[in-house]
């Protein structure tokens, strides 16, 4: 099977759209590494790019990406509505079909303890983390770049690879492994707005439902219609198919019909996976049997 | 969007593996083509190979691919169970994603066109037929390899490339394009062949149903079920979904279920976006959003 890795490169600099297609022009230039979508945000100050291939040119293309963003971003001078706390800011490696997890932390680790070598204070997050407090993005980046000199100099908050000395210039970078991400709303025929929310509920982890589902529910004025918006943290876990129709069953309760649903952004095939085999219950079917899979590195 | 064209050639050489290999190797050394799969039957004394990637390259992977073949084979010495014409006997181009089937007309006539110069009766088949008595290749390998030369000499006949007179090494070559085909079978819960024939009456083309519909229905023993067998020869006129929730809907007429489905062998990817979109009901879902799509040619 071919082996694809994502990465998700969120970098300091959503202004000087130059700069930033100078960044992608350092990742593209890596053989083996695709770009498949950049977008900046100048409120943010912030820009993501995203690129995939075999996981070691993925590493390549991630070292390409932290140079070139060295080279040109200086923190110091950085101020967006973003939480941030270095130049490059956050490093997301991502299995997409056919690279273990496992891989996807050695690959992060490996360019961390790089990115280290370049004086860079890095920290390891999600399924990198090499303790629970910091599996999650939002508290190593409490404070962010304006509270990172004293961070530092706290124990508890060594970096996990580079200098504990502050680099005023290039601040942290957090780079980590997690799963693909999916964002998935469903649209139901009601206005009640208290329908949503209570099936957003229904279905999420935190009140009991779906072990990868966190979920809100809000109102869609101009459909006339409530949403229940969704992220699906892990679509091996808990598919989504299963998400769907647990939604499908708590809305029937109040004789409310699904009306649409949305998949936005990029999705993972081995995600629709699932999808196929639940709906045409092609019990065996798999992602292996599209065509174009002979086509992947 | 990236173009994907997809050839599946089939040759008349089953047994002598390693030319089998040969062949294979011919058309892998062409740059941006990739081989997807390749299987011989000794019986038939044939072998299929699957090959693809961008229009131009894989249409050098078909010259390649004639090349050694003719090279190899002799007809005078080749006697198998499958009907054949020809050392390489049917080449089909399949447009896959981005190609519309205009261009794969394109492509099976630039190559038929290179083909005959090289000495092979060439005749168009299918959507690249030049009339309607030549659209299906059992008629136009009526008789086989045997009738060949005295078909020749018949103006009515006369190939579409390539020159009439008998070649008795290579045989005459069919080439053309179609639609991808997808073998579809749903397996019901019950022992009663007759209701898994009706269906296939209902659902299939020839007796009113829907267009790109053929199907038969069988007796799966072992399982003590039935099975309506399908081709469906083209999934955007007649999508997969539509198709099975009709067979789902005939068969609880007499209150059997559906036990499961299979879809036999490659699956294109926008096959796929139907299914999705359908059963997801994400109305505008598309496959360009499944991310490795960023790394097709």
């Amino acid at each position: 099977m071919s082996e694809v890795l994502m990465c998700e490169a969120n970098v300091s600099e959503g202004r000087r759209l130059d700069l930033v297609e100078g960044f992608v022009d350092a990742v593209r230039a890596v053989d083996g590494v695709s770009i498949a979508d950049y977008s900046s945000d100048a409120d943010h100050h912030r820009s993501v790019i995203t690129f995939l291939g075999p996981p070691e040119r993925v590493l390549e293309g991630a070292k390409a990406l932290a140079t070139a963003v060295l080279a040109k971003i200086d923190m110091r001078e950085h101020a967006g509505e973003h939480p941030r706390q270095g130049a490059l800011d956050v490093v997301p490696f991502i299995p997409l079909r056919g690279v273990s997890t496992e891989r996807a932390v050695e690959i992060a680790r490996e360019f961390g303890g790089w990115l280290g070598e370049q004086g860079v204070p890095v920290y390891f997050y999600e399924d990198a983390a090499t303790r629970p407090e910091r599996q999650s993005l939002p508290k190593i980046r409490k404070g962010e770049y304006e509270a990172l000199e004293a961070k530092l100099a706290d124990p508890e908050w060594a970096p996990d690879a580079g200098p504990a000395a502050f680099n005023a210039r290039a601040g942290a970078t957090v780079t980590g492994a997690r799963f693909p991400l999916i964002a998935f709303n469903v649209n139901l025929r009601t206005e009640d707005l208290e329908i949503a929310k209570t099936i957003a509920r229904a279905v999420r982890h935190i009140n009991g439902g779906y072990k990868a589902v966190r979920g809100m529910g809000f109102a869609l004025e101009d459909k006339k219609m409530v949403q229940v918006s969704m992220n699906l943290v892990n679509y091996t876990e808990t598919p989504i198919p299963r998400v769907l129709e647990t939604v499908r069953s708590e809305a029937a309760r109040y004789g409310v019909a699904v009306a649409g649903t949305e998949l936005i952004g990029p999705v993972p095939l081995d995600a629709l996976e699932e999808v196929v085999r639940h709906y045409l219950q092609t019990h065996d079917f798999e992602t292996e049997q599209v065509v174009e899979t002979a086509l992947l590195p």
